[in-house]
C-alpha cells in the first residue's frame, strides 16, 4: 500500500513500530538511557550538604545527594536490606545521613552503611559493601550527568564531543559560562510522545514556518525551512527589527558576560544524545532534559538560565521564557499528533525525510544500530 | 469441572477466551473489521464538500470526506510525510484541502498531495503517488462504507446479500428508502463487553421476556422467547392494542411513505455482519453500527431514522426513541454482565445455547473459520 | 554489580523479579490461591438463608450462601447458560433462589437448576449437571473457607496445623472461641504492594522499633527486633504499666471468657498460608484476609472481633481498634515503598534477611516450590 521506490529527493524514517513497540522502548532503555551519560538534575539544585534530588534514569531511581566535601554523589535509590524506595520525594534535604524508614538501615552521603538496628551483632557484614550501590557521576555545565553502565562510556567524547561537533569549537560555548548562570524558570512538561519523535523535531526547521510563528519572527531565516541552524558553527541571526530573544521581539535581559560580538544576536542549538538540548542567546541558555518514561511517554524538564545578577534583581522573565515555552508546546502538540499514527500499517515502513531534513536519518541509523547490536529486532 | 458430554438440546458456545483474548481480538481486527465492509458514517453527516467525518475501523483511524462533486472518498487519516494524524476531531469542515498541521503537506479532497513547502524543489516526488492512502468506499442505504482490504470482498454479496437472506427479498426492504430518511436521534453506548456478545445479545430473543418488558409489550411474540424475527421475512406483529412502536405503545409517528400494507405494524430486525444492525418499524429504521475498540470494550452509534417531513416539523420524538433506546441499554447491561466471567476455568469450553439460540452457532462457526483461516489459535 | 558474596550472617531473599512478573503472579494463582484453603467471608456475614457474599479467590469471583438448612455453600459465580456474573454485589440477601438477570436459569441455594424459560421442553438437561459449579466449602474459626481445587488438601494439615505448629497446641486457641466472638470493626486496605511483601512483614519484628511506636510501647520486648513472637507458644507480655492492648496502653475491653491466665497480658500472632493473619490479645481477636489483586496489589480486609456483649453494649472501641489500625498503615505503607524497587536490576537477586528475619526463608523456599513444581520460571 505504500510506495516501494522512493523518490530520490526523499529517505525513509524508522519504521513506525519503533515508536510504539515496548520491546524496543526496553531496549532503549537498556543500550541507550541506561548506558550512555544522562543529564539528571541543575547542580545548583542540591544547595548544600545533605540536599538531594531523585531523578527516573532508564527505569531506574537514581539519587543524587551533596556530600559534605560539597561534592555530589549518585546511587540507586534502594536499601540494600529490603529493598525500600529510600527517597519517594523528588527532592529534600536530609540532616547526617540517608535512613531507611523501614528497618532504619543508614547510609552516609557516601552511601556507605554506618548504622542499622542490631548491626554490631552481625560484625561481618561489609559496610562499604552493604552500603548504597554507586553510580558514575559528573558535574558539567551545571549538571550533574549520572551513568548507570558498570563501565561509563567517556564523557569527552560522548557529551563534550556532541558540542564540540555542532559548533566547531569548544570555546564557542565557554563564554556563555552556563555553570555559573542562575535557574530564572523551568518548565516541566508531560508529552504524550516517543522520545525519538521528540528529538526528530528538534533537529529540524522543515516546520518552524508552519508551526513557530513567533520564533520565525524573531529568526527570519528558520521560514525558509532550511534548518540552517545545522551547519557546523552557524548561529541563525536576528532579524533586523528584532531587539531581544523575546516573544515579541522586544528587549531581552542583561547579555552574558563573557560572549563575543559574534555570538551576539544569535541563535545556537545542540543536541547531545540522547536526551539534552541545549540553546544559546545572548542573554540566555535553555536546557532541556527529557526523561522518556514509555514508549509514548516523555517528560521534558526545561531550565532558562540567566545571569545571576538577572535573577537576583527580579526582572521581569515573562516575555524572555515565553518566546520558548511556545515553542515547545508547538512542538510537543505535533509530536503528540505524530504518536496515533505510528502504528498504522501504512506507516510500517515509516513516512519520508525531504531533503532538509536528511541529517535526521544519521539519528536513525545511531538508534538503530545502539539496539541491534543488543539483538532487538528494530531495523531501518 | 464442566460437563464433557453436553445435552442434545443444547450446542456449545465460543470458548470464553476468545471473548477476552487479545490476540484473538488483533486476528478479528485483522481479518473481519479490516477485510470487510464497515459500515463507517452516516452519508448526511457529510453535508457539503470539505465535510469530513474521522471513525476508528479495527485499528485505523479512517478520514471521509465529501468532495467538491458531492462524491464521498475515504483515506488513512495520517499524513505521507511523517505520520501526523491529520484531523483529531471527529467531524469538520475543511476550506479547501486537508493541510498537515506540521510542516503543511496540503491534499485535496482527492487524496492528492496539492502543495509542500519547497515542493517545487523536489519535481520527483510524485504528487499522487505521495497522496493519502485511499480505501475503498461505497455509500449505500444512507451511509458511507468502507473496507481497508487491497481487494474488498462483493459488496453485493456480503452487504446487500445478508438483507436479502434476512428478507428473502430485498423488495422488502426498498420501501423504507433509507437512504432518503432523516437523523431523528443519536445515541452512543459505551459498552464494556466484547463486539460478539453484542451480536449473540441481537441474534436471539430467548432473553426478551426476562428483560425488555416495555418491548415484549409492544410485540407480544416476543415473550416466548423463540426468536420468531429470525424465520426469513417474517416480521414480528405489533399487539392488539398496540398503537405505535413506543415505549407504552401510544402512536407513533408518520408512516414510512412507501411500505406497503404487510409491513404496516411489523418489526424486522437484520444482521449484517461484522457491526451493523437494522430495525425496520412503520415509521422509522434504527441503524446500529458497533465499533469493536478492545476485547472487552466496544461503542455502538445507534441512529433513529424518520421521515424528513417529520423530522422537520419538529414533533416529539421521545416515545418513539425511548422504546429501543431501554432495549439497547438492558441488552448492553447484559451482555458487560457476561464480559467478567469468559475467563473463567469453568467458562474455558464456553457456555450453552438452548435450541432458540442454536442459530448463533451459525455466527460463532463464521468467526471461527474468518479467523482461524489466518492461523489464529481460536477454535470451537 | 550487587555482591556475590553474601555475608554469613545473611541470607537473600526471594528474586527481586517474583514481586512483579504478572506470570509469576498468574503461577501463584493456579498453584497457590486456587488450589488451597482460601478465607473467604466471615460466617456471621451470611446471617440468614439466601444471605450471600461474592469474593475473589485467584482469579475467580465465588458466591457463597446460607442454604435454608443453615448450612454455607460455594459455587462459581457465573450461570452455566451463557456466562452471566450472576451476583454483581459483594452482599446481598435473596429470597428463595438466584435468577439470572440474562435469561432467568434459576438456581436453588444448593446450586440446583430449578427453572429456566421453555425448560420443560428440554427435559435432557440434567438440573444438577447444569447447576451452579460447586466449591469445596469449610466453616472454621467463624469464616468460610472455601477450595477451588478438584482435589482440595487437608484442610486438617495446611489451617489447622498452621495454628498448631506455632502455639504448639491447639487448645491455646480453643480459649479464644474465635468462632462465637462477634465483628467489633472491619477495615479494608487497598495496598500497592505484591502480597508476598505483606507476608514477609507480618513475619519479622526488626522493623518494629523503627515503624511502631505505639505497638513497641505496648509490647517491649517487640523493640529489640528479635521477632519473639515466633518462637513455639511464645507471646510478647504487655508492658508494665500497660493495662490493656490500646494505642495508648489504657483499659481494653472485657477479656475473653475461655482463655487461661497464662494467655492474660499477652499478644499472639499466628500466619496461615496463604492469606490469612491471626492475632489473639486477651479482650479480642484481629483476622487479616488478604486478596491478591495483581502483583502489585492486595486487598486486605481486616476484622476486629470481641465478645458479643462488648459488642451489643455499643462500647467505644476507638482505643482498641486504633491501635493495629496504625500498626496496619504503618505496615502497608512500608510494603507500599518496597513495590518499586523490585524490579530494579540491582534487586534482580533480591535483598537480605538479617538472623532474626531468617525463618522468612522458609516461606520463600515454600513459594517458589509450589510455583516451580508447575514450571513456572522463579527461582530462589
Amino acid at each position: 500500500m505504500t510506495s516501494e521506490v522512493i523518490s530520490p529527493s526523499l529517505i525513509p524514517t524508522l519504521p513506525g513500530h519503533t515508536y510504539v513497540d515496548e520491546d524496543i522502548f526496553r531496549a532503549e532503555q537498556e543500550e541507550i538511557f541506561e548506558k550512555m551519560w544522562f543529564c539528571a538534575v541543575l547542580s545548583a539544585d542540591l544547595t548544600k550538604p545533605g540536599s538531594y534530588k531523585t531523578v527516573q534514569v532508564g527505569r531506574e531511581s537514581v539519587l543524587i545527594n551533596r556530600t559534605r566535601k560539597g561534592e555530589v554523589r549518585a546511587f540507586f535509590n534502594i536499601c540494600r536490606h529490603r529493598g525500600v524506595k529510600l527517597c519517594m520525594e523528588e527532592a529534600g534535604v536530609v540532616g547526617r545521613a540517608f535512613q531507611c524508614p523501614y528497618h532504619a538501615w543508614t547510609y552516609d552521603f557516601e552511601g556507605k552503611l554506618i548504622a542499622a538496628p542490631n548491626l554490631t551483632k552481625m560484625p561481618d557484614i561489609d559496610r562499604q559493601e552493604y552500603g548504597l550501590v554507586k553510580i558514575a557521576v559528573r558535574e558539567y555545565m551545571g549538571y550533574v550527568w549520572v551513568c548507570l553502565a558498570d563501565e561509563p562510556p567517556s564523557f569527552e567524547a560522548d557529551v563534550i564531543g556532541a558540542i564540540e561537533e555542532r559548533l566547531g569549537d569548544l570555546r564557542a560555548i565557554e563564554g556563555y559560562d552556563i555553570a555559573h548562570l542562575s535557574l530564572g524558570r523551568r518548565i516541566r512538561y508531560d508529552v504524550k510522545a516517543n522520545w525519538k519523535l521528540i528529538i526528530e523535531n528538534f533537529m529540524e526547521c522543515y516546520h518552524c514556518a508552519t508551526i513557530h510563528p513567533e520564533l520565525t519572527e524573531v529568526l527570519p531565516e528558520f521560514a525558509d525551512g532550511l534548518a540552517a541552524q545545522f551547519f557546523v558553527g552557524h548561529g541563525a541571526e536576528f532579524g533586523e527589527d528584532i531587539k531581544g530573544f523575546t516573544v515579541d521581539g522586544s528587549e531581552g535581559l542583561e547579555r552574558i558576560t563573557g560572549i563575543d560580538d559574534e555570538q551576539d544576536r544569535r541563535y545556537y542549538a545542540i543536541t547531545i544524545k540522547p536526551t539534552v538540548f541545549v540553546n544559546l542567546v545572548p542573554d540566555h541558555v535553555i536546557i532541556h532534559r527529557m526523561f522518556p518514561m514509555a514508549a509514548d511517554h516523555t517528560i521534558v524538564e526545561c531550565d532558562w538560565l540567566y545571569l545571576p545578577s538577572v535573577v537576583d534583581s527580579g526582572k521581569d522573565l515573562t516575555a524572555s521564557v515565553e518566546l520558548f515555552d511556545r515553542v515547545n508546546r508547538q512542538d510537543f502538540d505535533a509530536c503528540e499528533r505524530c504518536q496515533p499514527s505510528m502504528g498504522s500499517r501504512i506507516y510500517a515502513k515509516g513516512g519520508v525525510l525531504v531533503p532538509s531534513e536528511h541529517h535526521i536519518a544519521v539519528f536513525h541509523d545511531w538508534v538503530t544500530s545502539r539496539i541491534s547490536a543488543a539483538g532487538s529486532p528494530a531495523s531501518h
